[in-house]
């Protein structure tokens, strides 16, 4: 699914089911990092007009989903906090190579490949979560997540030739995979 | 004039009138900065709500503006490309204290004086360019900037007392106005 190389585990969802409030906390902050990242492809690559545009749309979608996460999580009287990230995101960068265009490709890669699997795991809470009104604003935001990796994909080519975006998305896929796999003790998004 | 303490120099404009094409390269970035500085906000103090959403607000109308500097730097046919940023921002930023809530505050203030110096300046391109279009479209970004900046001072009076942040601003503006009277070689919108 959307490049994904491997599905979650169902590990995950029992993991992170008793621990709702916690996992609506960590996406607050994972919608926020989102916004974040776009940010940041923006700045790095500003002389590209349809990158900085894709990026703009993407920051605003992302800080959008931040606040209606945040308000959730108000509505049913959490306490939101600063959190920790999991380990996944840094994971993942570490694959990013140095060297441009390769580091372009990477950096846009990687965010299409997180958007994938949140895309994944809000299909997962849409279809399994007990919690009604969860499943149903998870479902919500499915669709503009399938819309993120999509615009990631196709705006690395832009940096490489269409067969090496596509080899290098397998790789880095798999490597993601093997991380997902891997797992995490604390209940996250991407645990 | 908006907490400013000095007005600015009338070298200035005889500095930019003959750089107008580097002065929109350098504009375009920085509404990506201001861009940039306001999700920083967000991140440090993600907590906290009523600046979440406003500095969400902010983000939004800087990177419109930073899309709207592109399309007349494009459509006048201008080459965009990265440029050193003046030293005014990373000055007033050594002013910026490192203790909470004084750094909270001072983050704000300087974020709210660099609006107020790009309002003035922006009416005085509108008042005085000849360059019409240019100075009509600077026209239209006034009124933005001026409430960027009451919102800035109103959201670090949620940090300090209303007295503290006033004199703080105080302090802070004079130092703005002698970084801007020292001035800089390179012509640029805060040179």
């Amino acid at each position: 699914m959307l490049s994904l190389h491997m599905p979650t585990p169902e590990r995950w969802l029992k993991q992170v089911e008793d621990h709702l409030d916690l996992l609506l906390i960590d996406h607050a902050h994972c919608e926020k990092k989102a916004a974040g990242v776009a940010m940041n492809l923006l700045f790095s690559y500003v002389e590209h007009a349809e990158l900085t545009r894709a990026m703009t749309e993407i920051v605003q979608e992302e800080l959008d989903h931040f606040h209606q996460v945040r308000a959730i999580i108000d509505r049913r009287g959490i306490r939101f906090y600063k959190l920790s990230p999991s380990a996944y995101g840094a994971k993942l960068h570490e694959l990013v190579q140095k060297q441009e265009p390769q580091r372009a490709v990477d950096r846009l890669l990687v965010a299409g490949l997180i958007e994938a699997r949140s895309c994944e795991r809000f299909g997962l809470l849409r279809d399994r979560l007990a919690d009604r009104e969860l499943a149903e604003f998870y479902g919500s935001l499915f669709e503009s997540e399938a819309r993120h990796h999509s615009t990631y994909v196709r705006l690395a080519k832009n940096f490489l030739s269409e067969d090496a975006v596509r080899e290098r998305l397998a790789e880095l896929a798999e490597a993601e995979g093997r991380i997902i796999e891997f797992g995490e003790q604390q209940p996250r998004m991407h645990s």
